[in-house]
């Protein structure tokens, strides 16, 4: 199954030459996720040919500009060319309000179903299906901020392939099998369930930590994910800065990488006045060894272990 | 003086890579103005080098997201990056509600003055200064659109050099002389004004035409306009959903140039269903030949006669 995201924008408030406001696409078995959504969003989805269209739900962190700016353009975009299916989006209640006021005033009757889901509860399951889960955890920021675990669900332990070539089991069997039963065969021989099935890999994780300053409860809530996405507004030398605009440098981003056991850390959403991103690489590493700075377009893809 | 246009967004309604939705950056002898602002007009700005902290004056034709999606966040992003100056609106009145609600749900606080100048009736001055006017004319679009009138003012006549350089004139004498006045020397010769002087370049208009269908009242608003910007969504074989969706196709553009007599037509507002545009240009220049069809980044200056 992929498992794969696609950064949309890696800068902070005020866009640059290259590096727009923030949004993440997530790819976890062909479910398509939105994170973010801020200006110039649905065109960063074309340019780096993104299955834009398959998007059903989006995950909105916070209501600052740079985060969902461009989502009244991608509702209406996705109207022009005829979208059919619902789409969902996740956010604080208020951002309902803004999207409405907008296709009012423009006159839009859209040709799809919109569907807001405000958040209700610091910790909460906002999507489940047979394959994904996404929850909600809080962060800390001037305003409310959100942020996002994306967990791919255990799979049943598979059946040996050379037990099935072997015996003559029934699609009843197999599906006690895969259940965990062991297995009796017409002769009355008993196979054990753990000698037949192979465990399926583990499921794989990415958390997405938006803007927030630095809190080391963040670390419990995303224990052992696989790639944590956490914003690094600052460096060092602009640590008293990150505190008073509630934001993180990239060592404090590091450091929550480091307390979750994280496996890959990225950063994001660096502030417009660094030109030269070779601080955060150096500053974060120091902490964190398998950091990667975030440029618009770049795919991570997690490996199955 | 200078008088030039760069477009900013030469795409329709739905974004394509390379076409930005609408938006027209205007330089009247260092007075900045934008027309329309869609999604990512604040990063065309940059992209293109122009004077964004400069525009005083924003005018939207109309409350199509294509053409306005964009101005909320060119107003933050002078917000967080310390504008002083007021930013004048000069739109629709519902546009205020939308930017007031965003403002509120995102807690910000401008550090400027924005005024909004909501549009009162179909023909009016929305901007005079001692360089430059700006007036609006009524469109004909499925909501309510308008046509924006930029023109320089009319120059007093310059006193030739010789005869200043030849007569003692006082500073009091060349203001009477440069309004109209014949002079009289204090030989008692008089000289006549038609004489002493020679006549400004005659002043410079461009007009700019979003959305609307094919009307021919729009050339007598215009009239020996310079350069016009009208949009051509279409082409001749869309006639029909021109009309129904209340746009113009490229030779209908190309009449209403050539009925004002204007000196050049910019084409703009291309539908994205047209990945080649040289229809564009062979249809319109049949009926007016001095076209040009816009590109994101294209300037136009219009030179003195």
């Amino acid at each position: 199954m992929s498992f794969s995201i696609t950064v949309l924008g890696s800068g902070a408030a005020t866009p640059t030459i290259g590096r727009n406001p923030s949004g993440i696409f997530v790819n976890i078995g062909n479910n398509y996720f939105l994170i973010d959504c801020g200006e110039g969003t649905q065109m960063q989805l074309r340019r780096f040919n993104l299955k834009a269209q398959r998007i059903n739900h989006v995950f909105i962190s916070h209501l600052h500009g740079d985060h969902f700016f461009g989502l009244v353009g991608l509702i209406s975009t996705f109207h022009l060319t005829g979208r059919k299916e619902t789409l969902h989006i996740h956010s604080d209640s208020q951002l309902q309000e803004i999207i409405a006021l907008q296709l009012k005033h423009t006159q839009t009757q859209l040709v799809y179903p919109l569907e807001f889901h405000p958040f209700s509860q610091p910790h909460e399951t906002l999507f489940e299906n047979e394959q994904v889960t996404v929850k909600s955890f809080p962060l800390v920021h001037k305003i409310t901020s959100t942020g996002f675990l994306f967990s791919e669900k255990q799979k049943p332990r598979k059946i040996k392939k050379d037990f099935i070539q072997h015996e003559e089991v029934s699609i009843k069997d197999i599906k006690r099998i895969k259940a965990g039963e062991d297995y009796v065969s017409p002769q009355g021989r008993v196979y054990l369930n753990r000698d037949i099935t192979i465990a399926a890999p583990p499921p794989r994780q990415f958390a997405y930590c938006s803007d927030t300053r630095f809190d080391e409860k963040i670390a419990d809530y995303i224990k052992n994910v696989n790639l944590l996405y956490h914003e690094a507004s600052f460096l060092d030398d602009e640590l008293d800065t990150a505190k008073e605009k509630f934001h993180s440098t990239a060592s404090q981003a590091a450091t929550i990488a480091a307390k979750a056991k994280a496996d890959q850390l990225l950063l994001g959403h660096f502030s417009a006045r660094y030109k030269d991103l070779n601080g955060f690489m150096k500053e974060a590493s120091k902490v964190f060894p398998n950091t990667v700075l975030a440029e618009d377009g770049l795919t991570i893809t997690i490996p199955l272990k």
